[in-house]
């Protein structure tokens, strides 16, 4: 009737004072990245500034793809950089007071995050992306009574002979004989519980950052009491693996993927033998069949393996193990070791 | 009508199926603080970990209390901790690659930031508050062409002798000698720009967290551009004055009021002469007047003054100065000195 109405008059059709269009979309996928301490160095091991930047480049354009199409959580290794800044604590320790290693893994989150944010944001104003990054400094929860802590197993740093040694073990830390190569530190590798910053990381992936966090495995901490019964977070000297790490901010987040990025394109098994072959569609009880047969070992592989295999094994969702210029394919299912439930 | 029909046949009042109530508030207050590098070490100068940590702790209720009731952002100073830093570079540099400056400052907001997620996040359990701490890793924009960086101003380290020294001025830095205390390097210390990560910060406020930010100035940071023509973010070895980078990040952050935290109650007049006084309200004008008297000093209270100068003077938002016990009064405009356009 109206409209007739305004036909007969030649008015033109009613148009709205204001319109308020308000499009809903699925969340985007959400994908967290665990980069190797390794991946960021130069590639004879030289962990120089200049190296670590170069390497830190070389990494930017598979990283920033990824960003701009999902959201994304970059975690990342530190082994060789933590290592050198505990070698300057023990050369400079009669002139300066040396930092526990927690307060060492702290400052490796912020020189890569530093690398990492010049890097991407560079690469996100070259190509136009209309993305922001962050690098948060994050703590990761462990039990005090871990049993890393009493039987320290994972070595740090550099091989030194005993009388350099006898005094950091006087001082409390936990030196092995290794024979000839000398003497090496050992210390705490415990579980991580829960990533005490997910919640930051979180608000800033939902405000469409991408970010850098948990870099080292996060920052140890443990929660103590203290002599009025309050709680008290206090940092603590371990180092906790970063693939694990990982694996509990991935499912803290809800994350859709994890991609463990490493130096080859997938897990081998029979590696080195005649049988050997690349892992590419799995299942978690496929990948857990193989660990326990020894395929892994416990020094490169197993960890990673063991980080896919919690993550989709607690969550449903799946994750991978490929090289870090392959984490684009291993995202759309076409490269990498696939892990499903 | 039809309350009065159901009345009548002894029907309940209707009830919605669902009511969806929508509060909506005016922004909260928006604070922020810069600690003193100082006021995060012991009393005796003492920068050892432990040291540190209780100057953190001691530190605590004050910024605790504003993060309950305001929105918050922590900027804080650096000084001993980076020049702690420095000499360990310079002493193990035969058997770690040294790092730049710009890496050291990065580190310690790794380090103090941690200490103060620590210690707020106990305070905020303590206290029952719904409040969370983040803290980023923040860069800040300087000019390369900046004056400072031709004439390097701002000494940092230790004193070494000519001889100790002789091996870094070959590697291309400033050093100068103070006679018979030895000599001390200079770096520039240019003006911040732009707190490069200020986006972070403002989505992390909006999420509900109180910030720690721009620790230690920002690390400085200048574009320069590649071999193809590519805006390149590069790390550049200076000190940022944090009051002058807690001013531009106020700014940034359309923050209500700047709070510069320091040892003294005030900033004052004729100082250490019988006509000694506190300042307490004044204006940018007056306390512009003052600064060209020279009532205030290069060191200590001149860039205090001249941070809160210039961000009540550009944005018309209060600022004070004051020590770290009274920001709570100084928000509320009953301590420190007060600064009104």
């Amino acid at each position: 009737m109206a409209a007739a109405l305004r036909a007969r008059l030649a008015r033109p059709p009613s148009q709205p004072v204001f319109t308020l269009t308000v499009e809903v979309y699925p969340r985007e996928v959400r994908i967290v990245v665990a980069l190797g301490g390794n991946a960021l160095i130069g590639p004879d091991g030289n962990a120089t500034p200049e190296a670590q930047t170069e390497a830190v480049r070389a990494a930017t354009p598979a990283l920033a793809a990824l960003a701009v199409e999902h959201e994304l959580v970059i975690t990342h290794g530190n082994g060789p950089q933590v290592g050198n800044l505990l070698v300057k604590n023990e050369i400079a320790a009669a002139v300066v007071p040396p930092v526990p290693l927690d307060w060492c893994g702290a400052q490796t989150q912020a020189t890569i995050g530093t690398l990492l944010l010049d890097a991407l944001d560079d690469e996100f104003e070259r190509t136009g992306a209309r993305k922001r990054l962050a690098t948060l400094v994050t703590r990761t929860l462990v039990d005090r009574d871990d049993p890393g802590f009493q039987h320290p197993t994972k070595p740090i740093g550099r091989y030194l002979p005993f009388a350099e040694a006898k005094p950091l073990l006087d001082h409390g830390q936990t030196w092995l004989d290794h024979g000839a190569k000398g003497w090496r530190r050992v210390v705490a590798s415990p579980e991580p519980l829960e990533v005490l910053d997910a919640p930051a990381v979180s608000a800033l992936l939902a405000a469409g950052f991408a970010v850098v966090a948990g870099g080292g495995g996060g920052v140890p901490t443990i929660r103590t009491t203290d002599e009025h019964g309050h709680r008290r977070l206090t940092g603590v000297q371990a180092v906790i693996d970063k693939d694990l790490t990982a694996a509990v901010l991935a499912q803290a987040l809800d994350a859709d993927l994890l991609v463990v990025a490493t130096d080859v394109d997938h897990a081998m098994v029979g590696y080195g033998t005649p049988d050997q072959r690349p892992l590419e569609e799995v299942t978690v009880a496929e990948l857990r069949r193989h660990a326990a047969d020894g395929e892994f070992g416990a020094g490169g592989m197993g960890p990673k393996v063991e980080a896919v295999c919690r993550f989709t094994g607690r969550t449903g969702h799946r994750s991978a193990i490929t090289s870090l210029h392959r984490i684009g394919e291993a995202a759309a299912g076409t490269a990498g070791t696939r892990v499903r439930p």
